[in-house]
């Protein structure tokens, strides 16, 4: 199902997974955020771009923190945002879910941001709605938003998007189960950056050569020679009757704990998409000075609006913004 | 308890019923909402001749879809929308329910859109308080912007409200406990339309004739001569223990199946208040051709519009729009 | 930890208690208060001195009426209000707390109201961040808006802050557990009012004297000689197993009935901050013409707004608001 649309017709457009999106709008879309960032930081003005658009969030797993930076990137451009909330959330069938985004659509939604247990659901609605779908995690999926945040980071903190070819960087914990690690490898390494995923085997991959990753069971092993040390939010009742039997042979092999840390790479830094389960994946108080972590926050608000701003705008739509009409 | 007022007075008035509104007035509300249609496909722009007011949804029953339908539509016209949620709405007694409004009054609120599972409750609220009240479905009695908003898609798919005297609506389902079905027999009269109560014994009100209707148990013997089916929702808590002691009876004997579908006039079309409840009251996939369930949805809104319109603001309190008052 | 700032810096401040402002500073905030009343009246606008600022509720006790309260007040003034809702403030350990609140400043808030069981949680959150934060009550501490508010309703009802000198105020009800007796005391007190503690010796605080009150177990001793009768909620679940083994016996020795409220002075005014426990501390239909119930939520919105102006507009940080720079 190819979600990109033709040039010349100013169609909606979904983002679900990060091969929606050629490397040139990768591009676009990490400048346009720098720019969303230097309005803030001269004027502190927001956009209004995206007045009159309705933007309305389906998460069907709770996260409080991802809900709100999608919804304060939309305010932040002028849409209105609705939650749909818990209780439309709660359709179990294929047909029901069908109805509610007619239902959306109709009550005059522009686009909806769908967070899903299923792999694949954002697809799905993508394709039978006119609505603009973005996926905000879809089971062990993808996560596309959260990576090109991260990459935004990233270029942020090498210099540019072109600095990166060469990088490490290990992303560590449930690299099974997580849709983070699915994004970013398939994003990452299309800019020459190496990426190495570390976690025991029980949490790893069949094939990572297939996400084009190398990886590794030994986190010791590889902190030494990281740009990057990716963190990964370990839930704690996900672990138990796995390999490791338990939280304190996790913590004891994969924790940065200081020790870890002062091991790493001094021009390296500390990234995790949060929130941190501090005591597990990360010492308390460790990696204060190198953490990107709150920066990531900040990003990925900027990314998002960046990202509502090229499938809604229609000054974007089809390809590079036109002449006179960006919005700046 | 007449909740009409004098024509000179600029006073806020409820909407609890569909007797509140006269003929004329009911005319209007069309009138506007297709006027905001207009504004809509031509210009995308919202209006904002409620800026600077305030309404608040007071839900005692859940039910997002008919909460953010009027959000919206408050939005729409300028207004910010507070929800009280279920905390405020946890008041139990008639005279802390008085203590609620009175805050939600001295908080700064101009109308509450209340939903109720007692009769009467929108109608006792806007006896305390100096708020505009708008009935969202009090228990089995009404529910009148859901009515209006069904006159206004059949209006539109008639060619007006003229065109609809003489056209015969089947409304069909647990007609007993509808609330929907009250409004939209006491509304529709008025118009010339024709109305016939559909459903097994048990789900059929006392007396057809006082609402203005015929009836019957058999919706094979109507389905072939109507100009409109509007189903309505069927609860499965409901159905058990009744009449029909199972799912499966209802839906042999009242379901929207294709081969009742195929035995509609070809002119005819369907119509549900939604959500639809798919492989009960209505076949999966059927009616998909002549259905008006998005447009309903859509419609609602834009009545909401004319609704909050017509009670909030000024240019339109006692009668007609002055000129040049109209906010187009 | 001193919240106090230089007067040349435009750093954001907290107000956490109401010993954090001058004496001149709570005058400046009546004024404002004042100011925003007149503004409402006369035009029914809202300012947008606060648009582009981003304010967070953060409750970790359930309060919808207080949490709107905050919220209309910063959306009156322009800014975007987010509610973390219950999953942000589920968090248990103070790190975790940290961490939430260095996320809810990456994505771009600029003050968060921070409701707490916890005494001094507002205070701990305000030397972790550079947010402006807002107590809205932590645990039996202190809730300053509340009593800023209600300073602004005595202010009113009496004339201005001068007349309250020598007024006898009595805080009836559960003082021992009441932040909101605490922030009163600490307030009244400092413009010359005489304030009166009463309550059964259970629900006494150890030493009356410290927060510059007199007390009094016996509510029909005091009635007759108060100029404000201040009724605290009595939450049914905290009086079982205390002195008074049942609501009966508090009832009868506490409650503002008929009969204790025509021994009143006809001067006098009944107070309580909502939400009134009818048929407890205050008797059904009783006080209905000397009551400021109304009024204090109406003048809670109008301060709130006072204190957000001043603790996030630039005009007014560090004292007086500049030669033009008021947002009137």
């Amino acid at each position: 199902m190819n979600r990109l649309i033709s040039d010349s017709v100013p169609r909606r457009r979904s983002l679900t997974q990060i091969s929606d999106l050629s490397d040139k709008e990768v591009l676009e879309l990490v400048e346009r955020a720098e720019t969303y960032r230097q309005m803030e930081e001269d004027t502190r003005r927001f956009s209004d771009v995206l007045k009159d658009f309705v933007v309305a969030t389906l998460f069907f797993e709770g996260s409080t923190r991802t809900r709100l930076s999608f919804t304060l990137a939309a305010e932040r451009l002028g849409a209105r945002v609705i939650d749909l909330g818990v209780s439309m959330s709660s359709v179990s069938k294929g047909e029901s879910l069908k109805d509610t985004c007619d239902t959306v659509s109709a009550l005059g939604a522009d686009a909806v941001v769908v967070r899903h247990p299923n792999e694949g659901a954002p697809l799905q609605i993508a394709s039978w709605t006119n609505l603009a779908v973005v996926n905000a995690g879809d089971g062990c999926h993808e996560h596309p938003t959260q990576a090109l945040g991260d990459l935004f980071s990233l270029s942020s903190a090498f210099g540019g998007v072109k600095n990166l070819s060469a990088k490490r960087v290990a992303i560590v914990g449930d690299i099974l189960h997580s849709r983070v690690a699915r994004s970013l490898c398939s994003l990452l390494g299309r800019f020459g950056v190496s990426v190495v995923l570390v976690g025991p085997p029980d949490m790893m991959v069949d094939r990572p050569s297939a996400l084009g990753a190398e990886f590794s069971y030994d986190l010791d092993e590889v902190v030494g020679e990281v740009d990057v040390l990716y963190l990964l939010r370990i839930q704690r009742e996900r672990i138990r009757g796995g390999y490791n039997s338990s939280i304190e042979s996790y913590t004891k092999r994969f924790q940065l704990d200081q020790k870890r840390y002062q091991k790493m790479p001094s021009t390296s830094i500390v990234m995790h998409p949060g929130p941190v389960n501090r005591g597990v994946e990360l010492a308390v108080k460790v990696a204060e000075e190198r953490s990107l972590i709150a920066e990531q926050v900040r990003n990925g608000v900027l990314m998002r609006m960046a990202v509502f701003s090229k499938i809604l705008d229609t000054a974007w739509i089809g390809g590079q913004p036109q002449k006179g009409a960006f919005h700046g």
